[in-house]
């Protein structure tokens, strides 16, 4: 077998062995298939693309290329949600709790803010003294004691992944569907859950845009899934203007836990639910979708999901009295108000602006080594749809220098248009797919 | 400008622009750009093509990447003619001392044999003495002095063709048509001459087996030597057997001796004339196609192509003497009769299967390195088309070493087909294109 003949293959449309892709995989990821012949390859399925079984085959041997988290000392089920990126999206804060309050484990691995997107892992450390960095022992304790913990991505996870986006980034190699699913769900499927619910978000602030490039992705990262023996399953959820109100992580913070207190806006709780509903569903700790939404419900209006943030907080070192007293979160001290500037319906907001927005208030990353600004961001006060007159708050930055803060509010009025007419309204959970 | 961009137009399939083009060969050529994004792009290239400015632009970009050959203290009409490769093809000798005798400069830059098909600095360097590294002015003064010189490609021709298809050979990249075309024509326009004619052959030893792709090439090749300003034809020539009856350094000389003596193969002698025709017709010295023809047989009716290659042979070191005693030319110790082990029709020749019998019997290069058995080849008797009875001597096997003949003589057997029908007659000439 030789890198020649599998290029030439590939160029030629035809399907890839499992062997010539795990020959491909193990080369490229320990140096013996050099790059040139690595973003030659990629360019060929960038043409002719990958079946099913390729997809899977390329998906599985990138899980496999580094460590794999082995959930085996978790006593009960293990469920896992993974979004494709989205602006304002503290859903994994809400849903966490509430599915672990439902008896399920959530033994999480998640991400960093990076461009217009914000990061579970950052929300978390605008906690005082929360650790994402846990030992495995401690990972599996708290996850056992209290049904949900948190952390970030550690030790040498899906290596061929890295390198091969590494490369994909700089050869125009990024845009083919089985590429991407197979680099999402790599990492997913390394962070051993059983169960899994995607949401893949659709619009203006999404990774996809459109309706139909969005489902053709969150089918092709199920199909991957399913493939590689997993039970997954996706949502597609809307993108069109940031979740919820706020954006910024100690405003997140703040958000999630009202919504832990039954005060949630109904986008994110939609979100919420829907995700929990497949989880419960798939995991048959629900028997149908009704019994899973009672359950979900029950643990909002109990306090028992809030019960359980307190308690994951604790266990990962963070101060868990936020849960009682929210001003102990840090808030940027200079706040500018975003006001309308003429009458009318707010139309639409651009939803990736809004994200580098809250990015240029010091709430996001440009680069890896920049430092985040916990107490920046933006609260909005209306959504799309809502009816404004001139010199109404639409929404207020938040930053600690005067200089962001400007930046913000300038590039976030941009992105919001009024106008006379009302816009249509959208649904926020297209479609479930199974 | 960047790379990244670059690749991800093409990619799409839009037409990249003469900036565009230069920043990648210069960039690649001076290792700014790297392996990974040339392949990258040669692959995108692969799939959505380049128009005929394109072409042109890598051609002339890839021509100045180096050294380019300066024949403007010749003087007199520089012309030179360029074969894609073949078996038994010594067309060059013969050819070239036409020209120089009918008023032409000669002055050429040519290859060595690799793989199945022959150069023409080998076939020179078989005679003794023979200096094919020429200073520059020792260059200019045999043309000027001859009418005709031959050197190896020197110093730094082309250098971003060399980088470029050393990675398209290891990145499944070398079959797109203007790839090759551009590939072999930037080193052609270095070569400096203003005329130049190129034989492009087909069939089962040619690079392109089917005279439809042989074809597009040539007319690829015509279309970029005209769009940059030189006077470029081709000819489609049959390579379904060896040219003339000789394959292997001193047996190829041997006859093209015998062809400037008036006693050359017919498909040999009318490969010359086809070529001959063009350049004459071309560089205004002959009237019409009916002029050169004339003017080439007079070359040959009067001795005076002998005389040229005499002198030529002569002023490059060489023993000339050759000329009036061919006996003087080396011959492999080793003589085997290849017979015909049936009676019937020579059916076909795999002309390619030849090439490498040849190459077994010492007479080319496996690799860059190999050394060259100067006296080993084969020579046929019988050429296609011919009836043979059963032990009747097709062709003889030369060699110095006796394994290297016995494998020789092997693979040439297999190559050889005798059947009771008789083979279509195929054209030796198939179409010239202006």
């Amino acid at each position: 077998m030789n890198m020649y003949d599998i290029i030439e293959k590939k160029k030629h449309g035809e399907a890839l062995t499992k062997e010539e892709i795990a020959y491909f995989v193990q080369g490229f990821t320990n140096g013996e298939i050099p790059d040139y012949q690595a973003s030659a390859l990629l360019m060929a399925i960038y043409f002719q693309g990958m079946n099913s079984e390729e997809t899977v085959e390329l998906t599985v041997q990138m899980e496999h290329s580094g460590d794999v988290v082995d959930l085996g000392e978790i006593k009960g089920i293990k469920v896992d949600k993974h979004s494709t990126g989205g602006v304002g999206d503290k859903t994994s804060l809400v849903l966490g709790p509430m599915l672990a309050a439902c008896g399920l484990k959530v033994a999480k691995m998640s991400g960093r803010a990076l461009g217009h997107t914000g990061g579970t892992i950052d929300k978390l450390e605008a906690i005082e003294g929360f650790r994402t960095e846990l030992s495995k022992e401690e990972f599996v304790k708290t996850v056992n004691d209290v049904g949900m913990a948190v952390i970030g991505q550690t030790g040498n996870i899906t290596p061929a992944d890295k390198k091969l986006y590494a490369l994909r980034d700089v050869t125009a190699t990024v845009d083919n569907i089985s590429l991407i699913a197979s680099s999402i769900m790599s990492k997913k499927l390394a962070g051993g859950a059983e169960i899994i619910c995607l949401d893949v978000k659709t619009g203006s602030g999404a990774f996809m845009e459109t309706l139909e490039d969005s489902e053709k992705l969150a089918k092709e990262m199920v199909a991957v899934g399913n493939g590689a023996g997993r039970k997954v399953s996706a949502i597609i959820s809307d993108m069109n203007q940031p979740l919820g109100y706020a954006v910024g992580n100690s405003l997140e913070l703040h958000e999630a836990i009202n919504s832990l207190k039954g005060n949630g806006p109904e986008d994110l709780m939609e979100v919420c639910y829907a995700l929990g509903t497949c989880l419960l569903v798939d995991s048959g700790v629900a028997e149908d979708e009704e019994d899973a939404r009672d359950m979900l419900e029950f643990s909002i209006s109990t306090g028992s999901a809030l019960v359980k943030f307190y308690n994951f907080i604790a266990a990962q070192g963070g101060n868990a009295e936020i849960c009682k007293n929210l001003d102990l979160l840090p808030l940027g001290e200079i706040h500018v108000p975003l006001v309308a500037e003429s009458d009318g319906y707010i139309y639409s907001i651009d939803c990736k602006e809004i994200g580098l927005a809250s990015l240029a208030s010091g709430a996001g990353r440009r680069v890896k080594e920049d430092v985040i600004d916990f107490s920046a961001g933006i609260l909005f006060e209306k959504k799309v749809g809502a009816y404004v007159n001139k010199g109404d708050v639409i929404a207020t930055v938040y930053s600690s220098y005067e200089d962001k803060a400007a930046a913000a509010l300038e590039r976030a009025k941009d992105a919001i248009i009024i106008s006379d007419e009302k816009p249509e309204e959208r649904p926020v959970v297209y479609k479930i797919i199974k």
